[in-house]
């Protein structure tokens, strides 16, 4: 680790451990991605790397082999062969989902337990971001800004006026060390309507809310104890003995037990109110993968005529045609005079609907669940 | 075998044998239907039976077991599974397709070496008909006609102008006792373009040529003979020797050197040019399958929701859709806000397309074969 000559400590930068948690089906990607196999597993660019991987690749540069992944026991497997340089102790596995409250906390308590002045940084495994350098760029400002006492979001520079996120509202110029465009925080905002949206992107005074923050531990444990008293309790007793043989025990008694709740209520927003927050507005590109019309966005460099494949065996003929069609099989597609069309072939399911409904996805895998169609689901 | 009291020959009726020719791939039903399974072996009418075997039993009640049938030596296993009732000797077996000049040419030639007086029907094993009582009835009166020394075409009355099939032109009645609609032929005509069909339905003197045909065996053989001495001469050879142990032999010589020819130019046009075809129009409802939108409206029972769905394992999810659903897997399928859709799920291709444009399947097939993915053909 090296030091700051002046005071003798670990710079920010050697402080920061990135934390990936891997969680979440991505419904609205079925029947691509699904319960058994999510959508961090897969490769939603054409770029060879699954999200999960190209997420941990993004980091390495910043946390080098310092980094935590949570997610659910069930992946254990599919994670270590994406990941094969995290070590047993640094991959928490949750035997049942209890929102990102739990997940992240669990984190921070570890990392705490290990070492006190750590800055932790989330990150999720399954939002595509380019280039790697801008992205680097923002959390080097965000690491610095958290090191003044910080929980520091890196928003979103607003593309268009979406009903699909919430939003941050930005303050004063925090006039930071290394971090110039670190602003405070005034509030957080939920996903609002499209006129107000639209307000918001031209006010200038908003971004995106990715979900993604830089915080020294310390800090995250004051708000989640003053918060979620019993949550706070439950994760420490866990983060006592992760490093000891008792782990395994400790957490099957307790994890079950733990309260669900977004780390965004437990955590982040009355941290926000306490003015504890900054955000940093990330310039690099950045989508969550919503939708499937949103692979094909991604995906445009891939297209025959005017179709988007993705799917490394793919073998699509197409006609008058275009849209998207993920192959997830050996099959021969054929596509004729059929406009933006979406098309997800695979093995056992196969999805056909259109750009402008593919969000509807998800409203279709909960009647598919409501019917009993679960071994698709 | 019955007799007439006064002639003390065998009745028209009782010299009846039907031929079914079951050939052609079906290119505009790819993928159901292609090379290995062709239309005639699945049930598009999602009645229980394969084309083949409503064919067979739509005849049966007219020809009793006296039917030949004419396939493909590929289809030998799956056709006598659809017709255990046919016996060796009655199992034509082309090694190589030969259109269907000599395909019911030898039909011809084979019934007569065993009965001259035989009259023969030719009946394609692919269409739908209904209700067979109205079928039946026309054929009755085709044999009845037939039996008069006429070559006797059963047309479809036109339900639109259509410009898929060829017409037939039709004259004056013949007035054959036992076939009061039968009328002669003026002229067969190639399929016309839509002004032209639009005057042919609005005269009332036009018909739908469907191929189907009613003539004695001797009379199809003299014709042929006339036309095409090069094929009949073959044909003679092979029927010599079909009831004979040398079947095999003699066939396997003769059959791939025979001319490749359509009946429609070896006999029926130049046999209605000698004034030798008659006509008898039958009022029930007849499709040839001839694309998806076809198969779509002879099945909109199987309707969920505004989509129809074939297939006897069929799992389809839709909502807001509309169009037909053709599903030989297992899969699930979900359809979300895509109307007038065409889907074909087989297990080895797809082809995702619309009403509108399922005429164009023939086409894709043929840029698929151009494009080597001959595998799915």
């Amino acid at each position: 680790m090296t030091t700051d000559k002046a005071t003798g400590q670990a710079t920010p930068l050697d402080r920061f451990i990135a934390v990936i948690p891997a969680g979440g089906v991505g419904t609205r990607l079925w029947p691509l991605s699904r319960a058994a196999a999510p959508k961090f597993l897969h490769d939603l660019t054409g770029s060879g790397s699954t999200l999960l991987r190209a997420t941990y690749d993004r980091l390495e540069p910043l946390a080098g082999s310092r980094v935590l992944v949570v997610t659910g026991a069930a992946h254990k497997e599919a994670v270590c062969r994406q990941l094969p340089e995290v070590n047993d102790a640094d991959l928490v596995l949750e035997s049942e989902p209890k929102d990102s409250g739990a997940a992240i906390g669990l984190a921070a308590a570890i990392l705490h337990h290990r070492d006190p002045d750590t800055i932790m940084g989330s990150f999720a495994a399954d939002h595509v971001i380019s280039p790697d350098q801008l992205f680097q760029d923002a959390v080097k400002e965000a690491i610095h800004t958290a090191a003044t006492g910080k929980i520091v979001t890196i928003g979103i520079m607003p593309t268009h006026p979406s009903t699909g996120f919430g939003y941050i509202r930005s303050g004063e110029n925090l006039k930071v060390p290394g971090a110039p465009t670190a602003q405070s925080v005034v509030e957080f905002v939920e996903k609002p309507d499209e006129e107000v949206a639209r307000q918001y992107v031209e006010s200038g005074e908003y971004v995106w809310n990715a979900g993604m923050f830089v915080a020294p531990v310390s800090l995250m444990l004051k708000h989640l104890e003053a918060n979620q008293p019993e949550l706070f309790a439950g994760l420490q007793e866990i983060a006592a003995a992760w490093d000891t043989p008792s782990r395994d025990e400790v957490t099957a008694r307790i994890w079950p037990e733990l309260p669900k709740i977004a780390i965004d209520y437990a955590v982040a927003e009355p941290a926000a109110a306490a003015g504890d927050v900054a955000v940093v507005p990330g310039t690099f590109r950045w989508d969550d993968v919503g939708d499937f019309a949103s692979v094909g966005r991604l995906n445009s460099a891939g297209e025959v005529d005017e179709v988007t494949v993705l799917g490394a065996g793919a073998r699509v003929f197409t006609e008058n045609s275009s849209g998207v069609v993920v192959s997830d099989t050996k099959r021969v597609i054929a596509l004729i005079g059929i406009e933006d069309v979406v098309i997800v072939d695979t093995p056992d399911a196969l999805l056909v609907t259109t750009m402008a409904n593919s969000q509807r996805v998800k409203a279709a895998v909960a009647a598919l669940k409501a019917s009993g169609d679960t071994d698709v689901l």
